[in-house]
């Protein structure tokens, strides 16, 4: 497959996919393109995704009830290992293929299952003890659907998820869809 | 606020703030900065955040039911007032503020209530005919969380939100953060 044929899929410039690629090593034969299932495989192996990593989510309520049996995160080799709560109600109940444990087991599980991926599907108000929690236990990524920020230390990766900011952008189409010039 | 401070708070630089704000008009004043309520109120009206929002979720599943009861759409102005299922067992049954419908009224609903947002949160199979009956029913913008491309007519805005995706996103970090140099 040739650049132009990468950029066609992807919306991009040839020039800027072969820059881009180029950064991670020299993957095509110049006028013969990309070998499509090498090019596969090295992605897999940038992304991380040639392995499993193993995930535990903080909050059983419906987002995190949602997230657990999310098909594709399992698909993409994140593999849910534990459900945790705060509310001694949520406890105990099955989620997906695990039950809901007390939040005071949180460290000892995740360092006991060897788990490296935390997923806080808490209120704001819980997010900050969560990610102390997660740290503790030797997480080293954290996907944070909280609305609040999360101060980690260096070696910890954060993302955050808010689903408002996907309606805003929308909002933002929407609205300007309807204005005529520069702004459409 | 001057261009330096929201610089800080945002992570740019000042003149790249300034640039992206003049696309939008003059609202700030040489050496005295912006006014923060004049621009936060111009910032809500250029994302659309200035009106009410009415939403249509399709699909009443977990990830269905989270969406619904996610607090933070109602604070920016999304309001969820009808949910649709094609499964019978999930009909009539109350979720947030609303109950869900059979997917056979959606169209009907959505133009007599003038909702302008549908949320398709159903497995990929369904993903099409729902933003099909979206559309029909006169819906200008689509948050699709199911993992399919859509095809919809000018005018009808599509955003795709893929939750594993934020998983790469932070499985590429932790990858990463274990390599020396360039890439790390």
């Amino acid at each position: 497959m040739s650049s132009d044929d990468l950029a066609e899929l992807g919306g991009l410039t040839s020039a800027q996919v072969r820059k881009d690629l180029s950064v991670f090593g020299n993957f095509g034969v110049r006028g013969r393109g990309y070998n499509v299932d090498d090019l596969h495989g090295v992605l897999r192996k940038i992304l991380g995704l040639d392995q499993t990593w193993l995930c535990v989510v903080v909050g059983a309520g419906r987002l995190g009830s949602a997230l657990t049996s999310y098909p594709e995160f399992a698909s993409q080799g994140f593999h849910i290992v534990g459900v945790f709560d705060s509310d001694p109600k949520q406890c105990g109940r099955q989620l997906g293929a695990t039950i809901v444990r007390p939040i005071g087991e949180l460290e000892e599980f995740a360092r006991k299952e060897s788990a490296s991926v935390g997923i806080i599907a808490t209120p704001a108000s819980a997010a900050r003890e969560s990610a102390d929690r997660l740290i503790r236990g030797g997480i080293r990524g954290i996907l944070n659907f909280a609305p609040t920020s999360l101060d980690v230390p260096e070696g910890v990766s954060v993302r955050h998820v808010n689903l408002a900011i996907e309606l805003e952008g929308l909002s933002f189409a929407i609205t300007t869809a309807d204005l005529p010039g520069e702004l459409a």
